[in-house]
């Protein structure tokens, strides 16, 4: 293989495809970015044999072939770099020489054929969405996983197809974060669900962020995700997702309209006092000025009202901050809604279009 | 104690004195800041019982006093306060109450009595330089202490005046950084010499980064270094210094002349494929081509050309690049000139004025 490229298009690639590489793993090859020089492309590939992510640059090619390179010490190496163009010159010992101005680099790589197949994709499903709304979507409800290694299917997001509409959930039993879609354009397309490992959902929101629409395949065990000239393959959690819509309150006797950033502004001040993870800020409702409050024995109390419209019976809720924080930090709605019964029944916060979030409040 | 400050002015000044906070300490009252309202200034003091930093602000002030808060969470509340003034009202019982427009925290301190005193400080000299430069100075020599703990005298580094000049060494055995100035508008002062920890350093490197000159006195165990409103007080290393004088070569072969940024980042660049702490960058000299090569067996090779002024006889020096980099990042010349012999004797780098730079080749 012997190519030329611009050194900062190569650089993004390898940004973008760095991330699964372990030089942890018991296989030296998965520590290594595949390279693959063909029609004008270099194709760059990286895997843990869960994750594999492709990315493609312009290249002039003057000898296709393929190699692997350490891929950590090439980005390095790639990063270092004075800018212009870059040559790879892989020979047949697995040397791969660097030339980038008067800098030159040698490097071993291992044969590109100890590199992983991508198993076969029997595509059984395909949608279009646009991408970077998709990777907002994972990004509103993705911190809401469960943490908890023996839920292993709460470890994922769902993704559900029912009746045309797209549904992500993500719950860890105390909270439930989801966002539905109407699936625009994609008539026909069979309902399903599959559940996407946390691991693939951060990557997805990292390199999903483009214009255009990501085109998403699903076969029995795998998903695939391709936006431009990326794309990420992943398998799936097995098992079933347990039915979310039951966690959901069926009717409200109370409704409260609250300004998001201003709110999350004061949740960040009144929690500075919160030093024990099981303790909770109160939010207390009278007429229309909302008090949020928090203590604690070591450091003392902070307390701090705001404006919002209500008009129901005064109420005063415990929540634990961090679940309270997470959503409205990732909303983009200059309004937040939050529906409750009391301060013992789950309290269901709204925001952006189709966004619907469930906490439970804490007692104390 | 009762008070008014601006909030950017405190968050700045908590910025500048919370480092030297250990929450870590057996005794609780070295995790608090200590606050003194007097004379229309708030002070706030702490200390590790080895290294003190004060710093003061305007404050308009109601009730004079004192009172000591736990100075992470204090940062914390005041970093997420909402701007304009805040309000510091003690109460008798250490409540200390913070008010910031609506926002509101109680929180609990600890009895200023408490706090350790400041030890006696007799001033036997006295010294004042640029801060600005003086900051620079130790940013440029800082780096080159031991941290080898069996030589706590190289741990610090050396302070000496001599002849009217001022001079800053640190060395760990393998390289040897000093700067010397001529100590201008400071006449009589006697010579001598003092250690500083290498943590006060860093401070020093940080807060003396202002306008104006920086005071410096002396006693026989303590210094004092206080530049507009701050002040930092320091315990000294006990002990000799090394008669660094020696390690500097008397006369030499050969010189050259080599552009600073750009030999940094070749540097930068060939050091990327080193991969052990042990290996070397080469440094080739022949006409007036500088060539910079590593090796690993690991990764591979690098190699790049670099055009210098030079006349003499070619030569090939190994160095640890780690050592070759420190100051050579510290500089701001646009030129270094390396003196040397051959590739056994410990070669000199000259930059800025004053600086002198001697490190000992690697052998291979």
């Amino acid at each position: 293989m012997k190519l030329t490229v611009s050194t900062a298009m190569l650089l993004e690639a390898l940004r973008k495809v760095l991330s699964v590489v372990s030089t942890r793993s018991t296989i030296p090859v998965l520590a290594n970015v595949l390279l693959v020089g063909r029609n004008g492309r270099l194709v760059l590939t990286t895997t843990d044999l869960e994750v594999c992510i492709s990315t493609s640059i312009d290249a002039t090619i003057e000898r296709e072939g393929e190699t692997t390179l350490p891929a950590k010490r090439f980005g390095q190496i790639v990063g270092t770099l004075p800018g212009g163009n870059v040559t790879l010159d892989t020979s047949e010992d697995l040397a791969t020489r660097i030339t980038c101005g008067p800098a030159f680099f040698k490097i071993m790589g291992i044969d590109a054929t100890e590199f992983p197949k991508e198993p076969d994709f029997t595509e059984e499903r395909k949608i279009a969405l646009p991408s970077s709304e998709f990777a907002k979507t994972l990004r509103k409800i993705s911190y809401g996983v469960s943490t908890d290694q023996t839920r292993y299917v709460l470890n994922g997001i769902l993704l559900s197809i029912r009746d045309g509409n797209f549904i992500a959930v993500a719950t860890d039993g105390r909270r439930l974060a989801l966002v539905e879609k109407l699936l625009e354009n994609n008539d026909g397309v069979a309902d399903g669900d599959v559940i996407l490992p946390i691991k693939v959902v951060h990557e997805l929101e990292r390199l999903l962020d483009e214009e255009g629409n990501v085109t998403i395949r699903f076969s029995e065990a795998r998903a695939s995700f391709s936006v431009a000239h990326t794309s990420v393959v992943t398998k799936l959690v097995e098992g079933n997702y347990p039915n979310y819509r039951q966690v959901i309150p069926a009717s409200f006797k109370n409704s409260v309209i609250i300004p998001r950033e201003k709110f999350l502004e004061v949740l960040n001040r009144v929690s500075v006092v919160v030093t024990d993870a099981a303790a909770s800020v109160r939010v207390n409702l009278d007429k229309n000025i909302l008090t949020m409050s928090a203590s604690s024995s070591e450091v003392g109390e902070a307390t701090e009202p705001l404006e919002v419209a209500f008009t129901g019976e005064g109420v005063n809720i415990a929540f634990n901050p961090a679940f309270l924080r997470d959503p409205i930090k990732q909303l983009e709605c200059d309004e937040l809604t939050l529906r409750f019964n009391d301060e013992f029944k789950p309290v269901v916060l709204l925001g952006d279009e189709g966004f619907l979030y469930v906490i439970m409040p804490m007692r104390s």
